[in-house]
């Protein structure tokens, strides 16, 4: 990450702690927890470090597995070696500060067992949980990151292409998913996103299958949900495909989500609540008489997590700001029967937004 | 996963229950924290899941996202759906408890902010951090477990020697590790253990050098840190390759740590204390002047976490018993020059051990 990128995070989030009277904040990724918000801030992709932030210090520790890797990658965070033990560090990061000095930390990061083994010891200090710090930096995306997400995209659309023309009958959904998996990596994506949903045929009606052994079959509708990840920011897209012929149930209920999903995109601009636009799906799916198979939220912010704020949801009052980036992903699905969805990556502009996808949204006969 | 595994696990837990008083035990699978946990006891693959269990009652409750996913392959639990109100549902399954009630809970998954949000205002109830409730059950595997991870080690050793066999001069390591993670995909597994490691030339004095844009090179020493996980279990090996010539530097390093590993599988038995067995491949080391390049622990524990407890460490203190199954990796790494480490999985029997690895641990010349 370049300097002066670390430097504009860390000054929003010195303004922060000032107008909340923070004397400090710390950001433990302790095997894994926090570790996007560690390299939101900081580029680092390891899963351990200890950032330490006050109104003149920056400190970043991490331990020795990564020594030679901060050489290499994060010369300019001056990184020290942690030598193991916490409570002693703490002591050490805190000595500046007098009792009742307030010290912000993640406290949706940070389980129960860490804070009575390392925060609970400190009685003089009041240990505040603030997640908001981030929400605001995270939600409205920098150059940068909307780069790495565009180019995540483009990498997810080109593998998607890529796979279906491999696409053989009678592979297995595994089989799918892997080779579109491949060919994100061959094509740049540092790992996926997530673990690639391939849910055929009946299974098509879990908005959440993961792919199994089932053969996908002529005659079969297939759902794919996948993304790429990139320098950390990650890349989210629903598309189906149908096999040897497209049953005109499916195309009816895809054309329904299809619309309702088009006009949500339409819709989305800065200004607009969440909620709201939750509801401009919900509104034509209902007007469908499908709104009880629409059994999810129309989409969620996409990062450095795959899930983060802003949630677009029918319960959630998020006000949307240029800069944002979150999926519209509508789906109806009919137990035992079938399902359908359809997802984009979009960003919010100043004047309204961008669809970062641009793969065809007709259900593929293969 | 058959009703006896669950079965034999809920009489263990309910042991364990009433020998520490606790009223009910809540597992709480949000976000995927927790999720290895609801993994090992019912066999469920999703991130969202509440676990309810008391002497008399087992409740399973997840999210209409997985209500079909659960009709598929969890009969057997009767799963009921979570409706998104959860202090309405801890209300309920806590009504048949009287004040000072004590309920138990995983302190380590669950966060700061969960907790005041959804435990803290159930004033009259007293909520008991328990991570030891698993720990005897979880680092003792089962037949079942133990079978697969045994098919998960040789799915990523069969996957290995078909990448060094597809291996190219002037392949970057990224493209080394999708290789790798595809035909892991394609042989059967259902996702990686973690994200591979592939550290080539001076990149190998990292530990952690995750796979970069570098090239492979001849000269190069390559360290491939791999694992695959299947039915929720996982494996995790390391293997060194050079590419068109072995310099007798690596050659001797490695060696090195090679017999140190080798010693410490064979003294690998029930009723030994794990810093000791971390101290016989420290030994070894340390007798060649090594000791100072061997930054890490000696091993870990592995199972439906790729790191659990066991620890093998200089400061652990378990008495290791039969059924425990971890990795034995001893590693040295010259800051700025290179690095050696080798790793297999293996498993504590009544009688000693077994070693799941069977991949050569000859540095192979590609």
């Amino acid at each position: 990450m370049e300097d002066t990128l670390l430097k504009k995070k860390l000054e929003d989030i010195r303004l922060y702690m000032r107008s909340n009277f923070l004397d400090c904040f710390i950001v433990i990724n302790y095997e894994s927890s926090s570790r996007s918000t560690s390299r939101f801030l900081t580029g680092f992709q390891g899963t351990f470090c200890i950032i330490f932030i006050s109104q003149e210090d920056f400190d970043f520790y991490t331990d020795s597995r990564y020594l030679e890797y901060v050489e290499y990658g994060y010369k300019s965070l001056n990184v020290k070696i942690y030598d193991g033990n916490l409570i002693q560090l703490l002591k050490k990061l805190l000595s500046a500060f007098k009792p009742g000095a307030k010290i912000g930390y993640e406290a949706s990061n940070i389980s129960v067992r860490f804070y009575k083994r390392f925060f609970e010891v400190f009685k003089n200090f009041s240990f505040v949980g603030c997640e908001d710090i981030f929400l605001s930096l995270r939600t409205k995306k920098n150059a940068s990151e909307i780069d790495n997400i565009k180019k995540a995209v483009i990498i997810s659309e080109k593998s998607y292409l890529e796979s279906i023309e491999r696409f053989e009958y009678g592979m297995s959904e595994k089989d799918f998913s892997a080779l579109l998996e491949y060919r994100m990596r061959i094509n740049g994506a540092d790992s996926c996103a997530f673990e690639t949903i391939v849910a055929s045929g009946k299974r098509s009606c879990m908005p959440h299958g993961y792919a199994s052994d089932k053969k996908i079959e002529k005659g079969d509708i297939v759902i794919v949900d996948f993304g790429a990840c990139l320098n950390g920011l990650n890349s989210d897209i629903t598309r189906v495909f149908c096999v040897n012929k497209i049953d005109p149930r499916y195309k009816k209920a895809y054309d329904v989500i299809l619309s309702a999903q088009n006009l949500a995109i339409e819709a989305s601009r800065p200004g607009m609540l969440s909620s709201d636009l939750d509801g401009v799906a919900r509104g034509i799916i209902k007007k469908y008489g499908l709104s009880s198979y629409f059994t999810h939220t129309l989409g969620h912010g996409v990062g450095y997590d795959v899930h983060e704020e802003p949630k677009i949801s029918k319960n959630s009052s998020y006000i949307l700001e240029s800069g944002n980036v979150f999926t519209i992903e509508p789906g109806v699905y009919f137990p035992g029967d079938f399902g359908v969805r359809v997802e984009d990556t979009i960003l919010l502009t100043e004047k309204g937004h961008q669809n970062f996808c641009s793969l065809t949204k007709e259900i593929i006969k293969l």
